[in-house]
């Protein structure tokens, strides 16, 4: 029999709930939730390390639970009352794991193709748009993501949401501006940076070299090193009444232009 | 000197809060509010016929108000209190207007070129998804945008805001897909619908003749009736390991390789 926990007030549980609410209490642990069997599967096919899986027995069995067990899991049958208090989501499934975070160390990047494509995606903050991003990355297979001086933590509950698991599928380094240009010229990668200003059309320029894809947020753009990194820096031709443009939608023309022009290889 | 009112609990003050919070309401007066300067000058320049406009002179000045108003305007001066009773956003500029909904008929499109192309999205839902379309409708100028079996309301102020008033300026028609369909085909609109079932790579495909892409919703995608209607289906071929894409994304990414093919003429 799993141990069993069914009271708000347990001190595990007042820890878990802390991971769910603090990004201060993820950092100190290196631990962070998921929740939901699809996270948790695409988490597990990411490599990631389970350490201890809560399943609530109405909506999830403790065979399921033991199933996803091959390793080191501790597993523990919570009652509704901790699930509640433990799950993000409205809709789930009755599965919350304490799961091991990732270094996302720029060196430790494995990429796939021997002509890669990066998204590097400045200082982004929205978890909504974050979550886009990584979305957009994973449908594109690109080898990796980038993200450069990053305003929120990457296991933010609303970022594993929106991105609706793909932040455990893809391959994302996380580095200061100046690391990921030292990085990507140490591969000779082209750099595009998307902005504005003294840019070309985006759809003017060639992709079919390693290439990194640079885009900043929408209130500020990129900073001036990126400006002085690039290769080119291009821009999507804004003809209506407005001059900006979601970030998130930015990112998938500019990726996907270069997709087009790799023939989808 | 304006009509001042500083009691939330004026009746009017109770009906324009009532307009902001139903959509009910604004159905039943066939007008909405619009908050801040860029969004009100935006929807003047769609054309938008505003009835009343309130202003806190803490943030915004009384000959500033009569400045917009060149036609038959109230203009109310409102306290704090009201101002904040009012407001949808946290920041914001002190200016408050009651504006007349527009019909958006499909009989009353305006295309602006002999070539056009047009954005069709199926029944979207999220607010936030709305606003993304229609800032990338904006920026690729594209000639109307038809929401089919909308499912919110066109000036919920959600919309609105993330639109960043793009709402305003673009030419929008609100029908049933039924509606929508023949009107396309009156005018010999070759209909790409975007489907991930027997469909054809997007970038396989001819947008240079007239054109109207479709997408549907992530959760279930376009109704049988566009996939008969289709001149082709068309998807983004997707290469990770999750099956789907933020709708706002996808449909820039299939609009701007319209826009690329035209040339962004």
């Amino acid at each position: 029999m799993a141990k069993l926990i069914n009271s708000i007030n347990n001190s595990l549980i007042k820890l878990l709930y802390q991971l769910k609410e603090k990004s201060k209490q993820r950092k100190k642990t290196n631990t962070f939730l998921i929740e939901g069997k699809r996270e948790l599967s695409l988490a597990i096919k990411g490599g990631y390390k389970i350490e201890t899986l809560l399943f609530f027995p109405d909506l999830f069995s403790e065979s399921e639970a033991k199933s996803m067990s091959s390793y080191d899991i501790e597993i523990i049958e919570i009652s509704k009352e901790v699930f509640q208090k433990l799950a993000h989501r409205d809709t789930t499934e009755g599965v919350i794991a304490v799961v091991k975070v990732k270094n996302h160390k720029l060196d430790d990047l494995k990429l796939k193709s021997k002509n890669p494509l990066i998204l590097v995606a400045e200082a982004p903050e929205k978890p909504g748009n974050i979550g886009a991003l990584l979305r957009t990355a994973d449908a594109a297979n690109v080898d990796a993501v980038i993200i450069a001086n990053p305003k929120s933590d990457l296991y933010n509950p609303n970022i594993i949401r929106s991105s609706v698991g793909c932040v455990f599928t893809t391959e994302i380094a996380i580095a200061s501006s100046e690391d990921a240009i030292l990085f990507l010229q140490k591969y000779n990668f082209n750099i595009y940076a998307a902005i504005l200003q003294e840019s070309e059309s985006y759809h003017t320029q060639d992709y079919t070299l390693p290439t990194a894809i640079v885009v900043g947020t929408e209130a500020t753009g990129l900073r001036q090193e990126w400006r002085d990194a690039a290769t080119k820096n291009i821009s999507i031709p804004m003809q209506g009444d407005i001059d900006s443009m979601n970030v998130s939608v930015a990112a998938g023309i500019l990726i996907f232009e270069a997709k087009r022009q790799r023939d989808f290889k």
